[in-house]
């Protein structure tokens, strides 16, 4: 099966946003092994987007677009697609409720029941994440899947929907395992993976870089889910042992919960102590349905005045050494532990930017304090990017550090 | 001038890296009044690229690519084009020179000289970053622009010389200001602006959705950016009018900074007590280079236990109202105030979901406390979506409350 993705919206005309939803389509497809020949892009124009849909399956088996299912005026795609393949829209009663109760207790704007209209004949994909419900339509061996443009919508609707759909109609499965690294950059990861990612045939291997770590994906073509499964286990297991102990978790598990998990199991329990960061390790945690186990409470001390006041770190370790300091990391994550009442403190203090740095203490060094059974430790990452891609790696390496700890 | 770009790489279609070239050359062009019909993506393939210059210039007068260029075998784009514009590719000795000057002192790999290979007649572009060099080709009023695909060598080509090529092409430029709006959904925004909207020519008036805020684009052309502005304004000014208080701000400016921006006029200071949205208000806040003037502290409150010890909120309260009410909502904003020393206390608790929904109490019902000027007042907002959109859409109207209020 050959596919083009279709992204849909002036904005990526413009410029206004780049164009994420094709590359993760294509990350999707290929791990489904199908093979993506062409991306375009067209505005919400009626006739171009026409003219698009004509030249895709000139070629493709497969178009999948984003973007255009909204409600207003300027979404078209739902319509000119319905067009193309010559099919009436009506209302789909399932989807209509579920945006219903999505909208329990507001007022329902009368134009968002239009996400509901679906082509004829067409299958839903739930949107779990938002209004607009995704569409796939079939003719003549042609295939067309409709997701919305949103990625926090079109992700999870591809992973759990879409690609489930594309599956029954590929003879065999191909199925995913992500291992998630943190500590080592994608280079080293590729270099100490580099025989293997050579010799791969199937399963294949992929390193992936992200803001603060790297996936790896292994992808196995298989009859059935099981046999790939037995491909896949032995390469994981051997990409464990040479990366461990950077793997920190697989597929959809965000750091912060394999954490959650680890304290859970310890009976542990945490305090947060954020000043570069600033609520957001705590935020990271609150993220994960359930940290209320673990999580007693969060200080956010941007301030040395709320170091002092409520995390008792000693004014003059301050002016000694620096708000940015082992020192002072260190005072406030057994603080943090002590004045809640919790059997971990961890705490962070850096300097973001982009003011504030000196030769001594540059934009993007941050120290890390731990506190657990009694022993403090800290440790000193020289991290890059712009204050947010600072304050993002940070919050992974501290919560890190305590996954390694326990 | 209307204008396709033709992104040309494997790597893409693998979805190994993000397509950001066409964003950055949608903004860039724009910005030089050129309108972009149409993105495509192709990998390294002869056949398929040759397609794509035929059908990319049925419809556009300037096509620019990027990508291809350099000296190895699936480096295609330079021939391919020859080709196609019927040329030969000849020894451009001023390039040739350069690479040879960019490896003094190193050995010249002999295939790097292939980079100074240049169709017959062809505009070069000095490549200040590598070894590749742009190329202009024009025939009947067709334009061709290739560019290297690095983006640290693309980006400054572009800016610098392609630019100044088409600058002598064109006539008018194109100008954008976006009003960023919250407390109204995507589609009372267009129902509010549906006039404008439909009589829009020039300029043009485009809203987007995003998570807990909605953006309205206005995007005029005219001779010079002044006149472009001058368009522009009346219709912002009307926007303003017709959508206040909704307009929390304009292009970059995230929700957050204006909220700073605020309380330092007034010399305010701020404390936030966050249950549900465990620390994502306070950084928010922190994401700002500069909020120290006015963040004194942060109190992550997501256990009752750290309610009642750190914010002093009355056991009794939690149980005769429950955690989630407008009684603990404003007890945590006023000893939020009150414990920091500052001037304003701005708190969160809601029920994030997916567990812990109650017929009474629904998952993404929230209750918000600003605590100000001696005053303390609650706001309740049911606000929908999955856990992370029903934290993010919770924060940025804690925000908003506090906006409204100053």
């Amino acid at each position: 099966m050959t596919a083009e993705i279709l992204t849909v919206g002036t904005e990526i005309l413009l410029g206004n946003i780049v164009n994420a939803n094709a590359a993760f389509l294509s990350q999707g497809l290929a791990g489904l092994g199908i093979s993506v020949f062409k991306h375009t892009s067209v505005g919400d124009n009626h006739g171009r987007l026409a003219a698009a849909f004509a030249s895709a399956f000139e070629n493709a088996s497969l178009v999948i677009t984003t973007g255009g299912l909204g409600p207003t005026q300027d979404d078209i795609t739902k319509s000119v697609a319905a067009e193309y393949f010559g099919r009436e829209l009506e209302m789909h009663e399932e989807s209509r409720q579920k945006i219903i109760q999505r909208f329990a207790g507001r007022t329902l704007p009368e134009s968002v029941e239009r996400n509901a209209l679906i082509p004829q004949g067409a299958e839903v994909l739930p949107n779990e994440n938002g209004s607009a419900p995704g569409i796939c339509m079939e003719r003549d061996g042609k295939i067309l899947i409709m997701l919305p443009g949103p990625p926090h919508e079109m992700q999870p609707m591809f992973t759990k929907y879409a690609a489930a759909f594309l599956r029954k109609k590929t003879d065999s499965v191909f199925v995913s395992r992500t291992l998630k690294i943190i500590g080592m950059g994608e280079t080293s990861v590729e270099s100490q993976l580099r025989d293997l990612i050579d010799a791969q045939t199937n399963p294949t291997i992929a390193p992936y870089a992200k803001v603060g770590d790297v996936h790896v994906r292994i992808t196995a073509s298989a009859p059935d889910e099981k046999t790939a499964q037995a491909l896949i286990a032995p390469v994981a297991e051997e990409i464990y042992t040479r990366l461990n102990p950077c793997v920190y978790g697989e597929d959809e598990t965000p750091l912060a919960e394999t954490v959650i998990n680890q304290l859970k199991n310890k009976n542990h329990t945490l305090a947060v102590a954020e000043s570069c960061t600033g609520g957001l390790i705590a935020s990271n945690l609150v993220a994960v349905s359930g940290c209320s186990a673990i999580l007693k409470e969060g200080f956010v001390t941007y301030s040395n005045e709320a170091k002092i006041a409520r995390l008792s770190v000693p004014e003059s370790l301050i002016k000694e050494h620096g708000a940015v300091s082992p020192e002072v990391a260190a005072a406030m994550a057994e603080n943090a532990a002590k004045v809640s009442g919790a059997t971990i403190g961890l705490s962070i203090t850096g300097i973001a930017g982009p003011e504030g740095g000196t030769p001594e203490k540059p934009v993007g060094l941050v120290y890390i304090g731990l506190h657990i059974n009694g022993q403090t430790q800290t440790a000193q990452h020289k991290t890059i990017g712009n204050r947010n891609e600072i304050r993002t790696r940070s919050a992974l390496l501290a919560l890190d550090l305590l996954r390694r700890s326990l």
